[in-house]
């Protein structure tokens, strides 16, 4: 089994996931360190319905006790830069090597597998930029056994499990009250929902490009519709592994998730199902936009061509008259030869000739509406 | 499970729909009332086969004493503004903290949903807006048990339910004789076939968009175009999960929908079905019209430039062979410099030929057919 | 349920098929008589192996002496305007109000529906129009019985029954040896068949406008296509329910039909296959149109272009040497001011250099192959 | 049943095949004779291991002897032109009306239709054709009985079974040791394989056209593009159905054919799959290549556009200058009239801005890659 | 069954991979060797737990002590240019004359076939060129029995499991610990890996054809683009069938694969659905940038179009007044005949008025826009 770890982000616009893969043919179980990937920091949350505590740990091995009381066991590991760590905390929770290589050769794709006493699930979180466009695109994998939940994130810096935390420690809602399984319900859920606020700027995103493409379609703006239809295709890459992911836990019926926490992972599903209902709709409209976009230009060329037009048509018979007053014709060798030149309203009858073919011209455009798109041309 | 009010109608045209979602990672069943929704007015009706009142209440407890009776009690609850009269709802008839969630966080995804000896049912209603374009869209909620029936709608100002409380009222029909299945069944036709006049709007559009697209493409038809695929890709998402909730409510085996009731859902999923067919092809309609919108640019800027083209085609040779009799060649040189100046008939001729090669380059655009292509241009 | 007689037909082309729809709400199995739909025609004809008699019948009750006898009865109603005949023809046949309300409310999505000892299908037949493109469609109604057939159709005019009825007259083939259940299958065959001379009439027109678009491309031609791909999206919205009709009377086990007559309703569901194919190609052939009318309307702007360019770089030099040439500069002054107007071959030479100028412009241009290309133009 | 003999070759580029259908309505089973048709002739090869006999008969009956000895029989009719011998046939080889309506009207669908000891296959045969592009297409039916095999071609000119013949007479293989299954499947074998050699001419036409779509963009390009995507249309409707044809041939467990030729049929199977692998590919290719003729046509476009501009912007600001030396003003009444014209350099002067203008926006448009890229015009 | 060796890959651009067919109809399992084919090097490698060796033979037949014995025999076949060895191969192993046809008749559609106490599996191996884009692909088949594997590779110089050797001879990870199973496992994994390095590869040019495609459309840049789509057609086409492959691996239950080698390729399915994801995803993308080729092909001639229309539409109109002052009407006959030609700053003022309208209209187009766009036209 070839350690990868590698292109589903290619498309992403981070540049911290440096995707790469190993020589085909490795042993499988082999974890990959990625150099530059931050090191792991591990805390421990440890709750039953009366007491909570937390405390961050250095060694995999410092949760043993916990793991196997009463007492619900959170370890959250954040970050995946130390090879030694991960390699004991695959020990600690007695891991198949598989199952680490899975959670640690990032990334991997949305996924979740039963092995006996433990339910391995691989899951993708995103989160918004705060400066820019697009978001953060994570993954988390869960070990989740009887009495504990192993969390691995890929980087420590920011993740959507604040408000559990939260709830955790201030003892609000059920979730005290409840195994483990809750727990792992309550973070899919976290990471479900985080998907929300990722699409509603694609939504604010596609109206402003709404905008923008008729009424000023420049190459910047095709370049953003098809930034956006890029992002979207990874949305929905991250979104579709996880509804067939949440399908499966509900269907399954296996001991480690009760039946209670299934009715939660249904209302889950369902969230899941109306982010895939959003991804694809604005997909759609994305992909229509670039119809308009191609639409938007050819029109804004045929305003283009109706000014040269108009132009022409106007100025190149005016042209050809003064060219005609221009030729040299001996008017002394014969009376037929330019006799207007001779004249005493020549010069100012050639002019009205001039105005009124001018006028006519311009009347004739006005009326076909020409005059005004031309100037709706910058609206 | 965060509660979210959001974009399930970010593409819907009302400005009342202020879409909006919670922190992921709250509390699953905690309910979020937009401040600007309206409060939420409770009318029940509670009818048998020989008599039917309708009051006005003011709490949700009013309603304890109908709702056990053997006549049957619709509860109609119109506006999320209250949160401690939707608290209380929840009370009053028992609901699953899920359940009051997914009422009060509009939008929710149409779905059905079985909880022991209630049936919760969220559909999504339209009505066509009486002075615009677009439709309204809104969310209402079914609770049916035995002898109850509790929806919740959105916004109190509008529904489809009308005639079904006149039949009620009047006694028409069978739907006195029959209970709160029959009523739940009555009110979700009515939704269903609130689809068709929305439709038949949009049929008329598209074939004024046929129209116009082929004789007059502007910018504007692009945007109404994308307007409608728009506005049918949001009617599409209604219908589709609507759709399965009734497949759901004929195939599955639960006490509350009697089997006589099933008979007429299968009409009205009959129904739902063809809406869908119906969108589907204006959908593919307004697809195809996007195709035409660009072939017609297309041929307008053929006629600009077809006209252009004749223009510059006739005068440019004529405005050359004036240039020429416009040298100053000195005719005293030579006998071979410009000895046209001199002649007897040298400009008579001279305008002769420039007529001729008018009147053949004429012939020969004409002869293509260029020259009534460019008068019906505007047609 | 609503009462709806609405869009199903709304892109046919039969200005006769004014639809509407009724308030949402209404009571079920409410039917709407259109005012303008031509009064019921009855004719009633009962055969047996060894005879049949034909006749015309003016109340639906006086069928009720054949019904219920050994001999097939088939009770042909034409025409929907008489409210009053069509609810006495209910309570004849003992029709669910669900039943004659989606027989009279038409149009109705095809489809079968099984009410103990009746069999309720729904189909649409189709019939090429014969003075123009377009088809007329229709909805027939079969109400089959053990010993009787009641068909519905909307319009009196034309039907394509009448091979059916004289084999029965003349007793040809083995239809007056079978029962109703074998009738039902002439008469739905007869329907299956009657697509191909529309269909073939769309080969036809799709044919025709291969070569015209590609040789006069002009915005009439793409009216055409687009009228085209919109018919036939009205084709296959006819064909696909009565595809899934076939296939549910030929897997349903109800004792109405007989196993012998499945064998034929098997060969009538491999031509409605055999439909379906050919409407879903000259569906892709008429999308593959349009394509290719873009791209020859892009072609023939080439061939525009091609000439404009042409004529503009063969002229415009030769008008500026003219126009150096026009100049005034006093040759008096210094023998460097365009000493060539004073020369002897001055005027011959110039010409001689505009004519070489322009025959190598001509020669780059025919080398590069566009004199011929825009000669080709309009063929 | 009507009888049909239509459209399913309406885009195939044989004239030989005379699309034309019966009034729908008439008796299942009636045949159709074509009367171009060509006289069927027939051909009895009768073989066991040891020996094998061929022999051309001139009427059905001249078979019967053959059929039940435990020698395998192949009765091959060519042709269908003849109403009674066609007739005889069906009397002889006891086949079900609606089997002989099938063979005789093609083209017919290809389906496989198991008659208790008959198993009934229509098939469909292409060969390249051998002069031009494009293909010939024929129905080939089979009625496969125990101890016989029963085949009919539309015509006697050419097949693909010359092969299997000689295979039969020169005994190689095992064909000689197995029964009138193991013909049967060599024969669909051979029809399979008969998609190969005309794939590899689509192959190699779309390699062509490649070339051609990018260097040499024509009209007649976009007929070829549109002419490949049509026969491949065509193929595709001929394969699938042999696919599914095959797939129910290697699932039904009937008993005329035995599980070793199963095996044998798993293989012809695999390579129909094969088969619409390449046509699907070839279509997306075909696709792919009017997009590309589409941008190749706008390229060229915007060749001939710079072109047009580069001669435009050079020469029209020379033009002007030119046109302002030959102004008329009167260098006499004052000193700032055009002071120029009476310069003793000023003739040279003028024309050396005019060459310095000229060579400067030369190198611009240089600079642009303007002028390489119109030279590269025609590559 | 015809033999053929065609052209599956037909679009690859490997000129080594001759596609040819035979005669349809030929006897099935005829092996065709094409005359350029390599020759075929034989390597047997047989590990067990303890120890491992590796040699090249000659002859088919030195294996068979091998085989039968418990430890692990692989059989590597590299090259088919010698029917002789291949037949020798095939009676050595055993073969149905059908696998050793599949084998040898390259390329064949991967698929998995079960001869009970053989496997037997046709993958796909996939290497990046080293040199220029594109990469080799080639049919690597395995026939898997209880105690060897043997595999017959099309090409000697290359494939892609060295590591897997590596492991075995340096003992390295549980290979040697398992049977052939896992054996075959291993290899296919490699295979299924070494897609990787491939779409990286494409990964990397679509990002650059992305900015190409915007910066600088040329017909190159189209050719590019379509030589990629075409290329992921084929990886499309390689992939899915083995993706299918491994599905049947996994689901079918026979004894030749333990349920522990059963978990592993449960793994290797996952990475070969991530495979085909980054492929689809690949495609989008490309198909994507056409749509966005043509637009920035239209932009661009939008741009070349401004700039022609910007120097029209300043130099016509002061060509124009130009042509008016070098009218030869005479002055001298009237004062009305061009009285400007005599006024002292006739000539200055005229020049003044040719500035002043030259200006305006830079000003204008400067105000719309145009000025800046034509100068960023070549960014």
């Amino acid at each position: 089994m070839a350690k990868k770890k590698h292109h589903l982000n290619s498309i992403a616009t981070e540049p911290e996931n440096e995707d790469f893969y190993h020589q085909p043919g490795t042993i499988p179980g082999t974890i990959i360190v990625d150099a530059n990937a931050p090191p792991p920091k591990i805390v421990l949350i440890d709750y039953s319905p009366t007491e909570a505590i937390s405390k961050e740990i250095d060694t995999p091995e410092e949760c043993i006790p916990y793991l196997d009381t009463e007492s619900v066991s959170w370890v959250d590991v954040r970050g995946l830069g130390n090879e030694d760590i991960l390699q004991r905390l695959g020990q600690v929770f007695e891991l198949h090597p598989l199952v680490l290589e899975d959670i640690v050769n990032v990334p991997e794709r949305p996924k979740v597998q039963d092995y006996e006493d433990q339910l391995v699930i691989i899951a993708r979180m995103v989160m918004p930029k705060k400066k820019n466009h697009g978001f953060h695109s994570e993954q988390v994998s869960f070990v989740l056994g009887k009495h504990y939940l192993l969390t691995v994130q890929e980087e420590p810096k920011r993740d959507c499990f604040e408000p559990v935390r939260s709830r955790i420690f201030k003892n609000k809602g059920i979730i005290c009250k409840n195994g483990s399984d809750y727990l792992a319900y309550a973070l899919i859920d976290a990471i479900i929902d985080g998907f929300f606020p990722v699409l509603e700027k694609y939504g604010e995103r596609i109206e402003d490009l709404e905008d923008e493409v008729i009424s000023q379609p420049t190459p910047k703006t095709l370049r953003k519709i098809y930034k956006v239809k890029q992002e979207l295709l990874q949305l929905r890459r991250a979104i579709w592994p996880q509804r067939n992911l949440l399908h499966t836990l509900i269907q399954d019926d296996n001991e480690i998730i009760s039946n209670e926490v299934r009715v939660y992972l249904r209302d889950c599903y369902d969230h899941a199902v109306q982010v895939i209902d959003m991804v694809e709709t604005y997909r759609e409209l994305a992909s229509g936009l670039m119809d308009v976009y191609l639409s938007a230009v050819s029109n804004r060329m045929n305003e283009i061509m109706k000014l040269l037009t108009v132009i022409s048509a106007i100025f190149i018979p005016l042209t050809f008259i003064a060219g005609v007053y221009g030729m040299n014709f001996n008017t002394e060798k014969s009376p037929y030869n330019m006799p207007e030149l001779n004249w005493y309203w020549g010069y100012p009858a050639c002019l009205a000739v001039m105005a009124v073919i001018a006028a006519l011209l311009l009347y004739i455009f006005w009326h076909k509406g020409w005059l005004e798109n031309s100037s709706r041309l910058n609206r």
